[in-house]
């Protein structure tokens, strides 16, 4: 389904939706016991919202795919993720809550290292040390050039973002100088179209200046460029489900992607308590509120099955002070699997409980992966969930007369 | 999921995947004891492998419809046949293993009978025998035009492929010269556009000096076209999935359908020890291999319901030697449903199983339609269990960051 026909039976309501979101929440099994994380944990509050609502498995992007956060944030959000496609460099931009403009091309870039012949002998300059390279993205953040404002700032290691701010809009549909390989030399900014010769040429004219620049330093004597892209013309939020809508989250990604669909955005210090009184203090002022606890992800990345499991056990906690302020629909789920044992992302279908409502009940006693397995929903696809959560709030009205 | 994102996904690997399909594999149930073909077919080896992996069903191409043989491959594959829609004459001709080339032109072709009026009396020439016909499709491929090299293979009865070589590169965007019914003339060769004009003037001519021929022949006195098409342009397999894969089969059709995809093709005999004896050989060469089992499809279509089930037991028993060559993921299902009940393809869901790999179990313990009802994977489309299976094999990085 499109968001326009979405947005056309958006309607006014006093009703609120809550989404929480445990970062990478899915899980596999250990081999003691079968359990996942999700299931080892003791959740009696999430357990009480699955027996009074309904339950079921997502994948974000597709079947067999490893969402990355934003998508999977996107997916949940009700943006097909494989329509809405973002670039790399609003991504990263975005992951620092640089705030970028409409007309802004972000790129992401690394620090590399060419020998004399001018030809790449390092990606990644040696995969340099934060320390050192993060004087030479504030040197490189001095950088003026005619006919754009230009940023640096800063990522880790090799990794910095390049923001381009043009006097008058330009398209940034421009092609990548890092050529994936070495003994070759940087590729040249190439323009994919008429629209965006302008965005080329700033680039290469930033790039000749930076590698003056860069000439006489240790570490690094070039960058490279990917991922050149601009905001993204997206239907808002609030104008495909009718809801003033706040993202609430410790890290800048998860604000980001709330803001690039043109949430509100408040940061909060980690520590689920502090999402708590932040969700307190907003309620009346939104009618969808997401909540991002990361601290779960975390845990699966580091491997840490028990850790997962304890994080997982310190939301549950706070569930009931959410619920009790009074959503009419909230919705638990992640925005991917990130299994302990994998110590990564995975394309595992996540677990999701909707709870507010009408509905058909279903059996569901537990919260996690085998018991939503046989939730009244199924296997379905991560953008269809915030449809799911608007209904049952009675926000979309009649398709068709 | 378009395969330009799969492609982008794509990472080496060296985990091999084994697709093994029995054709027509899915079935309904008997009366006496309510269980299909595969159910009551004894078949340890395969029941070991549902316990030991995943289960499901799938549609090849749509809920409710009965796919062909060329679009049930496509799909599982991973190519949606909706999408990735084959020309009939390019079909007929992969079927007999023509070798065709990137600008040949192929039709379905069938002998019909025209009264003295030009009018046609029979669309099938009396669905003539193939001993008959078959030299009038000899006489056909000495047809010479200008323009083009021409070539007639004889299929069955009163069909036969007819493939135009062109000299310079044409379109085959032209309609059927096959009315659909009786008592009217052939339709004139019309071109659907311009650069398919050129076509339409060759397949005219060729039609007139095919109709002088057959002028004082018995049997058929014509002959009308249909499903005029070229091959098409898709993406390579090897280039989406970044695996090297072969079709081993003993029926030209689904060699025909992996070249299609750029895979390599390797003849066997009829006869399952031929195919474990060429995936021994082929093992080492390629990520991806394709082992096509014919009989179960011929006896549901011979409406045989205990041959079928003797065949699935046969494949059965190769089915350790296959697996201990060491593939990471197996797959194991079939193109389409072939319901000895009903002697012909059915739209009816196929049983799969996916063994190897991450995964969340399920319960299942025997491979058949009613497990596989209730395996992890439910209902889900032909098409994205190779996307499941390279998930599986640890072959796509994470979508987005």
């Amino acid at each position: 389904m499109r968001l326009d026909q979405i947005a056309a039976l958006a309607q006014g309501s006093d009703t609120k939706v809550l989404l929480i979101v445990l970062d990478g929440l899915g899980g596999l099994p250990r081999e003691s016991d079968g359990m996942t994380e999700l299931e080892a944990a003791d959740t009696p509050n999430l357990d009480e919202l699955a027996r009074g609502g309904t339950c079921g498995l997502h994948h974000p992007v597709a079947l067999g795919i490893t969402p990355g956060s934003g998508p999977g944030h996107l997916a949940l959000f009700g943006y097909d993720p494989l329509v809405y496609e973002t670039g790399r460099g609003v991504l990263e931009a975005l992951g620092i809550e640089f705030p970028l403009e409409s007309q802004d091309i972000a790129v992401r870039a690394n620090f590399c290292t060419l020998d004399s012949e001018g030809c790449i002998s390092d990606r990644r300059a040696g995969r340099i040390s934060t320390e050192a390279a993060a004087p030479l993205s504030e040197m490189l953040d001095e950088i003026r050039i005619e006919g754009a404002e230009c940023f640096v700032r800063h990522l880790k290691e090799h990794r910095f973002v390049l923001v381009l701010r043009p006097d008058a809009a330009t398209g940034a549909e421009v092609g990548d100088t890092d050529p994936g390989r070495t003994g070759v030399a940087p590729l040249i900014v190439r323009p994919r179209n008429e629209h965006s010769e302008t965005t080329a040429r700033l680039l290469d004219t930033w790039l000749k200046v930076a590698r003056e620049r860069l000439a006489d330093q240790s570490g690094a004597n070039m960058a490279l460029l990917r991922g050149v892209s601009g905001l993204p013309d997206w239907p808002r939020f609030d104008h495909v489900f009718g809801m003033r809508a706040v993202a609430v989250a410790a890290d800048p990604m998860y604000r980001g992607v709330g803001r690039l669909l043109g949430m509100d955005a408040v940061t909060v210090s980690d520590g689920v308590e502090n999402l708590v009184s932040e969700y307190r203090r907003t309620f009346k002022a939104f009618d969808f509120s997401f909540l991002h606890f990361k601290a779960p992800d975390k845990a699966g990345e580091d491997g840490d099955f028990d850790r997962k499991v304890a994080v997982i056990e310190e939301v549950d906690e706070i569930i009931p002070q959410l619920v009790d302020m009074g959503p009419a629909v909230t919705l638990v789920t992640g925005d991917h699997s990130t299994p302990s044992m994998l110590k990564s992302h995975s394309w595992h279908p996540v677990p999701f409980l909707i709870h507010g409502g009408s509905a058909r009940m279903d059996d569901t006693t537990r919260f996690g992966e085998t018991a939503c397995r046989n939730g009244v929903h199924g296997l379905i696809r991560g953008c269809e969930l915030m449809r799911l959560a608007a209904a049952r709030a009675g926000r979309l009205a009649k398709f068709g007369a």
